[in-house]
């Protein structure tokens, strides 16, 4: 992605680290943090310095990678299998982040005992897990741009961007495709509370590429949705299930429902990695519960009743039967046969 | 309604001024602010130290009072239309606000040339209003209590509360007799971005009232939706037509469509003053657009990509056919229908 006219990714190896641009200071300060632990890791995918499903699949695939490179000789099993647990445990909702991390567990425990080998494939195929995921990514772009007609006004909801993906993005790689082949699109961009991702992250993406947007607020989409203008609607997801369920951003739902509601395409964009094809329904995902902080407070300033509870469901499911079509680097599919479909 | 132990109204008329609970304020202070100028109550409305379309209404009649009451004998008449001219257009949605500078109006400019007749007459004018609608507030309280089924967990958004009516509320007056009722009711209360009129002020008067709630951000209500547990869903409104089509705050409308998809009833409430007897339907009600900084900042601090714009539409429009009933003070009735019911 293009961050002040520079070619980045959310996230990278470099110096014996892995490396991430700090999604928590975005869109105000450009910071890149390194980590050479995976309980740092783990900590930065809680904290969500990295967020987002594809990128946090790759920083937990970096993240077992700097375990199996660092882990002591003694112990070495044991040491990497506790890593591995805290790495998957660090968020639940999305898949990709325990894809990612078994990807690189399995790949190089099968060398075990040449502690060398195993350490060399770790960081390999941890490389190997985040390119695939950049290239999934770009194919996306490519094939999604074509249910993209020209002149249309996009919803989007959270943040489905480079940052949330290495690079391109999901839901924005179709969107920067378009831009590029010169469709002349706008964009509404959900501003996506409690986190505000929509507002930061995908505002300040789209800001960098020039691609024309504007921020609303997350149930402001109705009146648009009303005066028929919005051409359709576009989102990433956290998990996609068997039968083509998914879960995404806290709203996502609302979103779907108002597009089939007034005959509008939703669509989800999303690599392989997003797939679980151990998961039959949306009713077997889990759910997770963030702190009610995030909607209480922003920053230092309390802005609600201080006497109040807050309920903070980060993710919700958005059922097969409201969903258009998953973009998928194999194709556009109904949601139903999706999961089959990327495993041809 | 109960402040700290104590009655209160959102507004009211004492020693010669208009005095008003500053909701800019609330929650976290709670100050008492008085006006004895029309200009005073126009920019009072403006920048929403009084809203909600029952009480700006309520101020509209009163801050109408005052200019009949302090206008020079001299050019009398040209004084009060301008008066007339500047409270109406301090917002435009709500049709509360003209009906009750209306009122006033109408009512006193009868007894012109007879100033001091006309001057009694604006005060009364304006106090029966008022009184009106506090009365009306607690005959909806009343007859609405009857839908809402023991144990109820109700939706709500934004705050149709005795702050948005002088006392008792609309859609928070049902609430509140529920809870009286002993029907061991729960509130999922919308934030209500992005000037967290539910988050600061329904929340509030939960609190003071200890009914059983919790604070949501607005597009969350998708996922207990999804779970089955929203029971019906109650807003307020801004503007009723005579085909049923209502304005409300902006996210009104996805509230209304989810209940539907759903199959949950979802309520308005309101008082007679909320019907616009010449509005055919919702295509002819202004919707007021705001400034872009109620999205992009909170107090001092920008809260989104600063290059971006936003677009700020205030309230949207939600057709009838997504309404299962109007709660009126005259009656629960078929959107359809609630004009002319209203009106025998």
């Amino acid at each position: 992605m293009q961050i002040n006219g520079k070619e980045y990714r959310s996230l990278w190896y470099e110096d014996d680290a892995l490396k991430m641009i700090d999604q928590n200071l975005l869109p105000y300060e450009f910071e890149i943090k390194s980590f050479t632990d995976h309980l740092e890791v783990a900590e930065a995918i809680r904290i969500m310095t990295v967020r987002g499903a594809p990128a946090i699949g790759a920083a937990g695939a970096y993240g077992m990678a700097l375990t199996i490179l660092n882990a002591p000789d003694e112990k070495f099993r044991n040491h990497i299998r506790k890593a591995h647990g805290t790495l998957i445990a660090a968020r639940p909702t999305a898949i990709d982040l325990s894809i990612g991390v078994n990807y690189v567990y399995e790949s190089a425990l099968k060398f075990i005992p040449d502690l060398s080998y195993t350490r060399h494939v770790a960081l390999l195929a941890a490389h190997e897990f985040a390119n695939n995921i950049v290239r999934e990514c770009q194919e996306i772009g490519v094939l999604g741009s074509q249910v993209v007609p020209p002149g249309a006004r996009i919803l989007t909801h959270c943040n489905a961007g480079a940052l949330a993906t290495i690079d391109h993005g999901t839901a924005l790689a179709v969107i920067r495709q378009a831009h590029r082949e010169g469709k002349n699109i706008f964009v509404y961009v959900d501003e996506t509370r409690p986190r505000l991702q929509g507002a930061k992250l995908t505002a300040f993406e789209l800001e960098q590429e020039g691609i024309p947007h504007a921020i609303i607020t997350d149930a402001a989409s109705g009146f648009y949705f009303w005066k028929g203008e919005i051409d359709m609607v576009i989102t990433g997801a956290d998990r996609i299930c068997l039968n083509g369920d998914i879960a995404n951003k806290i709203g996502t739902y609302e979103k779907a429902v108002m597009a089939q509601v007034h005959d509008i395409p939703f669509y989800i964009a999303a690599p392989v990695s997003t797939f679980d094809f151990a998961c039959v329904s949306g009713k077997d995902i889990p759910i997770e519960i963030r702190s009610e902080d995030e909607i209480k407070r922003i920053g230092e300033n309390i802005i609600c009743n201080p006497g109040s509870a807050a309920l903070n469901p980060a993710f919700d499911i958005t059922p097969a039967k409201y969903i258009g079509g998953i973009i998928t680097p194999k194709g556009i599919f109904e949601p139903s046969e999706a999961a089959q479909k990327v495993q041809l």
